[in-house]
């Protein structure tokens, strides 16, 4: 097979636009070789699982799985019930961008809450939370929180803990859509189990492709209560890779040592940097908290499509003219600067 | 990350113990860099997608997914209505070996059907292809088979078109699982074409992990209708890559040219070699006819454990001591003969 | 067994307090007695296809499930294939009121958009339908509208008509779900055919039990395509009456003449009388059009538990006050106002 | 609405070809008028569930649904998590008669096992209780067993004990599809508690349409754990029936006394009379233990069209020429004796 793409081109359309990492590739060619044991019985996932204990704690456990609609899927059928249903944000990618996967093939009602800024809170989980007992409303058994979130912000360790708080005194287990929750952690300057596991959560889907995987994917629980099923589930749903030292040595390349941290330091990095650079243009407005690696800025209308053509990126807003700029490990000083100097020359 | 394993073993166990061919390894490092379209939009699932029409035939057309079960339901979905039920062979792995998914993920309700080869044949269709009209029965409106079978046996190619025509003029429409279709034809010496569209078939799952993919499988269609809907399924199957460009780049690797048969003729070989030794020796029977690269037979019962702690294999019937053998891409006469040669020590 | 409920007592809660209409009660004690086929094969579900052809006009057909929420989940299973998405006002029962049976049996994504009215307009529509041919998204194929509305309020037919009109454009199916259908039909003064078939409608969930029937639902198409594999679909949600007669007898006595009509009537003309009498009262504010049986008012606090413990009623929206009356069939001019007495006295 | 059938017409087609019992179309009116809560919160529903105490013991408790097919799936998800399989023998109605409902409604994959009898046994559950801990197994966490069987069968109740002692050790759960369970206890000579919780069922699908009821089933159940969010199964598997007091009603007529035993002993004695007389004429082979209500019988092929024409009855294999005879609590002694002398008659 030969090249056919071309390398030096570089988008703001999404962190899975991005390759990935070197380091990510050669463990992919470090683990090959020979024959190990098939569906996790090889010595790769072996090491992942007290990777994960060391970074998440004691009685953390991980299964790796292929897609991010697959973690959250089988995560939240662990967590909860036949019966149940989950709360969510509006714009939770649970809801909105998995096909229904939740709904129809992990059989989860979803009770949505819409937000301003994607972030739930115990008093917008109270507008579902309610219903116990009531045969005719799906029981709301758990909640699932995007970190960070699906418009660029990043909960606190505070803002988690309130909710899973809130949440467990109702009786209801907490989720974390985690498919960018490197970057999240590398935002707030803490390490990963402070904003998940030591602030209450119960059951995170932990990504990889967005942060410098070629593909891989995982759930990682705290308890046996928030895993129970859940190697039957992931066969059921698909999700259960044959050659799983491939996947399991990726996420060793990322977690065993500080790769996450630099991937994804820089891609914020990066995003702050196009914020502040397009902020100081007239007629330009960043309508989020720019704290991870998104950035929703609305650019004048007759710079939109001269940008897009270079610089690739997708519109969040037709009707305001929001559009989403991602950043991604791979994004550098000269590409943002580059988008930069090309709006300010179009807005002039 | 470093190596955690001895690349020196080898096993009899399964062909996804192997671990991945180097052109397909070097066929990702080719593929990395710089930023393309995710899911799909990219030039080497365009590649891919010219290479399946030149192997397969004109309106042929192929969608990566990734696993064999997510490629199983999902083509079974596509091909049929929601109240359809599928045909196959009691050992059929989508019945067996699928966690359940195609039934509970995809909907499908499976009519089986015992066979002594895993091999169906238009009057074992019968046994369960009727009813049409109905309302009390699920409508048997497609028929799986697989090929290689999984019980090592191969089709010809009249016998799948025997098989379609059939399945054809009851209005069932034909599935092909070919997780192991490069084997089968590997081991006919024909295209994979004339296995597949060529012999009627409307839709295959095109197998690469187990034929020496990192991780990849697909779904190969031959007419819109076999594909109606499926890239839709294929998102809320959880089966959609985001960085698909890997997944396409193993897949040119194999096929655009002709890795994907020298791979099969290799393991198939072995196969065949693993038989003819084992034959000669006493109290040893081989159980099916060595069409691919699987191999059953009865082993003396002392020989056993002592011949599994060395070479590795997985057992088929317990109550009769029949053992399953699989030989891979990277199985050499050496791994065979040191086999043969072990067994013969441990018989006597 | 003796009886154990005392029926001189009425309510406001739900016009499924309500028992049987006797004409319904009679046509089961008819329709016993003796050997006839059984799931449908029996002259009361032959006769009742005439009648529905009578009803709805040449090509409609009635195919009698048991509860609301079946006939709603099959009849949208049957109008669009499996990676569908349906458009629904945020308040539609089968997305608020169905135990998410939609998206787990049904295997359906509902697409919300929220109204003042419970009525959907085209407008109001294109607010979900778009995305055709976008891969991540469920495909918006079909519409569902309410007639009445979980609102109380009526579409008129030329609403329905725009409504019908817009989404074939689109290329979407239109489904009524037409739980009080019969209300709407007496509130408009037209036949039940025009605001379903002649406006376009392309299936109806069409009720029967809160109109007076002991237990009956239905499935009424007006094409072929609208109920492809319909049949088998009741069959597999579990909807298939054994007895079938016993269902088909009671929309014969409620559709083979008036009283689905005359049931209806009063309903809608208690409910109008009981607003009426209330809005003359300070303090009270009726906050939705009170188009057919129900009615949608803010009573002054004190006044609520002292009435609701006579004539039992649900709240609607705790925050305002807001709290839903229903009529039935059997409310009669003094159960009326009684309410509007007792209201009166404790508003003083 | 007019009388459409004849009354006299009798048939051994199915039990459920046969209407309501008198006493329980009278049930129906008596429950009928005035206003009761909705959804089981009704007198008639509460005295139901005083009744199933006194019938199956401290702690059984029962909840009404509308198809046997809606009473097995919602029965066997609530004694079972998501990733559960559930052992059946191959001729079992969920299994073969369902529409495929139990797998793609309850997302269960049902492991069948082959009978001669229609009845399991420790052994036989064994063939596929086994690999607890497998991924890629779906885990055999229930037995289901059919009282009486589909063969017409009935288990002893030290045959249930066997079945529920073994599963238990395995960690199974036992479900009983009762579909004709008062005529298993009728043929025993015991109570109904004594073949299912006094021999350690967990859970039972409780007919009563094929014993006389117009159109009700149940799922009794025996523990909290066998019942866990049964209610809210119920909802979202369509099988809550607004109206509940009808369902209750018909229940209280025929467990409140002994109505469940008089019907089901005469269908017994019926098919008791049929199968002596029948077994006296040449080449009539009955090919099963005529236990309840069924009989399994070889009639000489020329006999079986003639008879057909007036007795009405169905196939039950083809191959052999083996029909099924079904009495219900409404066939006489004369239905049966002519049935007899039309055969005789036939085969001379």
């Amino acid at each position: 097979m030969t090249r056919l793409h071309d390398p030096s081109v570089h988008s703001f359309a999404s962190d899975n636009y991005a390759g990935a990492h070197p380091e990510v590739l050669q463990a992919i060619v470090d683990a090959n070789g020979g024959h190990v044991g098939s569906y996790g019985a090889d010595p790769y996932t072996r090491r992942l699982s007290e990777v994960v204990v060391e970074t998440f704690g004691e009685g953390a456990a991980i299964d790796p799985v292929l897609t991010g609609t697959g973690a959250n899927v089988a995560a939240l059928q662990a967590l909860t019930p036949r019966w149940a249903a989950v709360v969510c944000a509006t714009t939770a990618h649970v809801y909105t961008d998995e096909g229904g996967a939740p709904e129809r093939l992990g059989g989860i009602k979803l009770l949505t809450v819409p937000t301003s800024d994607g972030k739930l809170t115990p008093d917008l989980i109270d507008r579902q939370a309610y219903g116990w007992g009531d045969q005719q409303r799906p029981q709301p058994l758990a909640v699932t929180i995007t970190q960070s979130t699906e418009l660029g912000t990043v909960y606190t360790p505070d803002e988690i803990r309130a909710v899973t708080d809130h949440a467990h005194t109702l009786g209801m287990r907490v989720h974390l859509d985690g498919a960018r929750l490197a970057n999240a952690a590398a935002s707030l300057g803490v390490p990963l189990r402070a904003i998940t596991r030591d602030a209450g959560v119960d059951s995170v889907s932990f990504g990889g492709t967005k942060n410098g995987l070629v593909l891989g994917e995982s759930v990682v629980t705290f308890t046996e209560e928030a895993r129970a099923g859940l190697v039957y589930l992931r066969k059921m749903d698909a999700q259960l890779a044959s050659k799983m030292r491939f996947v399991s040595a990726q996420f060793l390349a990322m977690l065993d040592g500080d790769l996450w941290l630099r991937s994804a330091t820089r891609a914020n990095a990066m995003a702050t940097r196009l914020a502040t650079g397009l902020s100081a243009l007239p007629g330009v407005t960043v309508t989020q908290r720019v704290d991870a690696n998104a950035l929703f800025v609305v650019l004048p209308r007759h710079a939109v499509e001269p940008l897009r053509a270079t610089h690739h990126f997708y519109d969040w807003n037709r009707a305001t003219g929001e559009v989403r700029l991602m950043c991604s490990f791979d994004t550098t000083e000269q590409h943002v600067d580059r988008f930069i100097a090309d709006a300010g020359a179009l807005i002039g």
